[in-house]
């Protein structure tokens, strides 16, 4: 059953060409002059500081065609630097004109130390204020200023020399369930209020799109993978919403005495006329917003986002309706492992093909409002790029003898799911499997950790790499990120990582992906989402507050890239308990040929 | 064999009378009262912030009774709080005269506030600007401002009133051989001033005299249990070491034309006719010393003792010489345990009788130059407490059906040892085998672990408690502190602990110590010493730097309290194998009797 059906999610087609950015750069340069800059950054980043943008956003693919989720350009008037991470070296060698553009490494090569090299007798660098934030013009001027470098706060220089740039996204919010999210609206804005009380604050000024989606009970279609609203808001301490937007989007919600309407262009205004002190998050809010309440004298208390941290603690509610959508989400890739069991023996499925095989499955759901993100879908060698994406021109078939590894994710409306398998086709090498192996073999530690309340991501990123550290070997990712509920797969402040310190906290609903790649050859890793739980007391423990994890994700492990001989006891139990645990919730959702399959799969090791 | 000579370096008496502390704490008062002083500050420190004081500065003892390694005292016209962590709060009670001294929970309430709530007024508190640091006096002005506390430096007011106060210590200096060390003095003050020289600084003044006898391979006889000599030094870049003690320790050295010997009064004179810049530690050295340069306009550099990590990092000579030192203190810990093991079961022993038979065994090596710290040796609920200190009051009899548990360590030229073991007296308890095995476990999993550079303590402490927190379980306390080479047993910046977050580095030495404490019944510790090593790479590994852990301390770990059921098979090849190879290496030093008996003690599991 190869599908030929186009996807309804992904694109496989290349959306930039190299030959558009010279005559862009051009045009850019030209704009520079006539504005008296000698240099103007353009970032990834919109004004809401996102993964996800809206077309219209999407200015730095416009000019230079790299398309990655991350990086900026630098332009001067000799040289344009495109700055990429280590996920994208190869990709903006493919997409951007080298004739016109740069390739910077970053973060090794950072922006100040670029700048200061390229314009060693200073000048002003434009750069609009609704797309950085406040901490990164600080921290960008610190640095600057010594080398008589300024940077200068401008009306957006692509928009000027963008024709057709598409318009703001405008599609229609939807109310969110109270039953899903646990909380009234009205109850989550009594409690960030409160916040804002005890801290003598009047009001908070709200810029990132999931925050004011959680904080209302509402969600959007206005950008791709993640279902939000863009907008802005003021929660006042009164519990008083104001709401910048569009307000057609807004129309089938109906009024709401405690929420007022306004448009994108009310928002200055309205800043300006607020009586202190205000919140305003450094990390994410846009500079814009900071010079326009200094220069309305309002006094600005920074301070993190109040609706971060109890938007990462899901409510039992919110557990529950996940736990539904990754049932759902479960048999719907247990149906894609059957399918890929049955036909990629015969070697002529390609990567493509699985992407769109998945997405059907889902599809079928009836439940399916999107994917999370583009599925990784990647074989052999391709499967040691932890980000691989694949396109028309990448597409690989997937061969005997190779793993494949598929990270994917859906949208529902009771919840988001992130899942990573690698499947063996035809027969593995032991340097697979024994890879495959200590891979999971983390991946149990973290599922199976207890751990006192207090501890954070980075006290337990080890245990997912301890098998393979034992062996040499490392993979260089987290091992956990956030997830929301029908909101952000890439949610924060949760993180299971060498660089997360806060201390995780019941409700907080994780990844737990160790990997493995060796560079050319194979890639595997395995994924499921947990929930931070209390953890009931144990006989003979301590009077001490535990926590421990949930795990969420069902399906099946591929045991035939497993050497059990190199697990212990407590690990095959784990293994053989989860795999008779995803029967157990699985089969009342499949048809009886995947429920045979299913069982084969997951006969105890 | 019970013993009944003295120990020659441990006391089990109690040094100081509740009594002696009421007419003391009224002379002080009146001494405060003509100096014009609402408060005054006692500390536990002296001028070189160390674990350990000499005689003299045991003033916090003197005034107030209290003999623990950290607290300290503020007294005020009418009230004397006594400021003790966890680990004091039973001890300060019984020590200090309750009529006079109120013990206070610290750091639960914080110096600063207690002066906030007692001196309402606001007030002037003086203080020995020796006996703090410039960072804790800095952190004190802050908090005290705001409530009109002033701090003011004085002369010490202890030391005004102490008719008998004892005379700094004089023992002489003694060269440490730079066969043991690893590199000549000369070679490490070149090191140090060349990381003077790259910093722009002129000078450091060091202050911890284990730095200064690192760094000048010397090692004295100043104060208990560490083999320093007290001194200030200053070192400049051109590699020159001014040193300011009592000149006549040296007199056995011979001259040395790097190194100019000054008495202690010549130095505030020396710093303030110093070229800054500086470096001037700021969590260790005296606060009088910035006053100091500051008076005199000398710039100060603040900045980290340049010595510590240095020091930290061991050379391959030091780690040959603590071998051989960790060899012999095993050997006498083996005739000590097997002694133990034929003498306890009759059920006559005491804590104090172990103290003193375990001495006596280090002596008869011929090589023991003093106890590291004085022996936790601890019996049934004893051993709960995992700071215990047996006294004539508290000795108690080692029974059949009991855990007893000694840690203990000596100072051998060439080594610091550190070893903590569990035994079993008659029949074990399930419970307490089940707890021992927990514990055995994540000290097993820090000894094989194997880890990408850059990991700091923080990231393996999780390691040694998985186990136990699986079962509901923790010990508070951190898995490993640093230890030096004929040094401090307590020895920075290294750690395994939640706090720490430097990176390990080849050449560390740590202890790996996990616990298990269960109040009012018995108690759990194993401890091994260990190195940090550069690991070499695997077959099938990444082209990754790793480092991993060699163990120093050999000893048999009491088979009897080991459930095996509950281990692993690579836990039980690790048990084995160090079985294995502490017989090999001990056989050669040990009597054939206690050959024989260790044979059995460490039969495969």
């Amino acid at each position: 059953m190869t599908q030929t059906s186009p996807t309804r999610y992904q694109s496989f087609s290349a959306a930039t060409r190299p030959e558009q950015g010279p005559p862009r750069l051009a045009a850019l340069r030209d704009d520079m002059a006539r504005e008296g800059l000698s240099g103007y950054l353009v970032p990834r980043a919109d004004a809401h500081q996102g993964e996800y943008v809206a077309p219209r956003d999407e200015r730095l693919a416009w000019l230079t065609g790299f398309t990655g989720s991350a990086g900026f350009c630098a332009v001067l008037p000799e040289v344009a630097g495109v700055f990429v991470d280590g996920r994208y070296r190869v990709q903006v060698k493919a997409q951007v004109a080298g004739t016109a553009f740069t390739p910077v490494n970053w973060p090794e090569t950072a922006l100040e130390d670029w700048l200061k090299e390229h314009l060693p007798q200073g000048g002003a660098v434009g750069f609009d204020p609704w797309l950085h934030t406040s901490q990164e013009v600080d921290r960008l001027e610190a640095a600057l200023g010594p080398a008589q470098i300024t940077l200068r706060p401008v009306d957006n220089r692509i928009d000027a020399i963008w024709p057709d740039q598409p318009e703001r996204p405008d599609a229609p919010a939807e109310a969110f369930p109270a039953e899903i999210a646990g909380k009234t609206s009205g109850e989550k804005r009594a409690e960030i209020a409160q916040i804002l009380a005890r801290a003598g604050q009047a009001a908070a000024v709200l810029t990132l799109p999931d925050s004011i989606c959680w904080l209302l009970n509402i969600r959007g279609g206005d950008l791709p993978n993640l279902p939000v609203v863009q907008a802005f808001a003021i929660l006042e301490a009164s519990g008083h919403v104001t709401l910048f937007s569009e307000p057609a989007k807004f129309a089938a919600l109906g009024p709401d005495p405690a929420i007022t309407l306004k448009h994108w262009d009310e928002f200055e205004t309205a800043l300006a006329a607020l009586k202190g002190p205000v919140r305003l998050d450094p990390a994410s809010a846009p500079h814009k917003l900071r010079m326009v309440l200094e220069a309305a004298g309002v006094e600005i208390a920074p301070g993190e986002d109040p609706c971060i941290l109890p938007k990462a603690r899901k409510t039992e509610a919110e557990i529950r309706a996940t736990t539904a959508a990754h049932i759902r989400d479960g048999a719907a890739f247990a149906r894609f492992l059957h399918w890929f069991d049955e036909t990629a023996p015969a070697g002529d499925l390609t990567e493509i093909d699985c992407v769109r095989a998945l997405e059907d499955f889902r599809a079928e759901t009836g439940a399916m409002r999107d994917i999370s993100f583009d599925t990784i879908s990647a074989a052999g060698a391709n499967a040691a790029l932890p980000h691989y994406r694949v396109t028309d021109a990448s597409n690989a078939p997937i061969r005997p003898g190779q793993v494949y590894l598929v990270d994917s994710g859906a949208q529902y409306q009771d919840g988001t799911t992130d899942i990573t398998r690698t499947l063996a086709v035809g027969e593995m090498s032991d340097e697979v499997r024994g890879a495959f192996t200590q891979v999971l073999r983390g991946m149990i530690a973290v599922s199976r950790a207890r751990f006192p309340k207090g501890i954070a991501g980075r006290d337990l990123d080890s245990l997912a790499r301890m098998p393979l550290w034992q062996a040499g070997r490392d993979f260089d990712h987290g091992t956990g990120h956030g997830v929301g509920v029908y909101l952000s797969v890439h949610e924060g402040p949760q993180r299971i990582s060498r660089v997360s310190t806060l201390p995780l906290q019941p409700g907080m609903i994780l990844s737990n992906e160790p990997g493995y790649y060796r560079e050319g050859a194979f890639g595997i890793r395995i994924e499921n989402l947990i929930v931070v739980r209390e953890a009931p007391p144990l006989p003979g423990g301590d009077p001490r507050e535990m926590l421990e994890f949930e795990t969420i994700t069902w399906a099946p492990i591929d045991r035939r890239l497993i050497d059990a001989e190199a697990l212990n006891g407590d690990e095959i139990a784990w293994i053989d308990a989860y795999h008779a645990r995803t029967v157990e919730i699985l089969r009342p959702h499949l048809p009886p040929d995947t429920v045979a399959w299913l069982e084969r799969a997951t006969a105890p090791l």
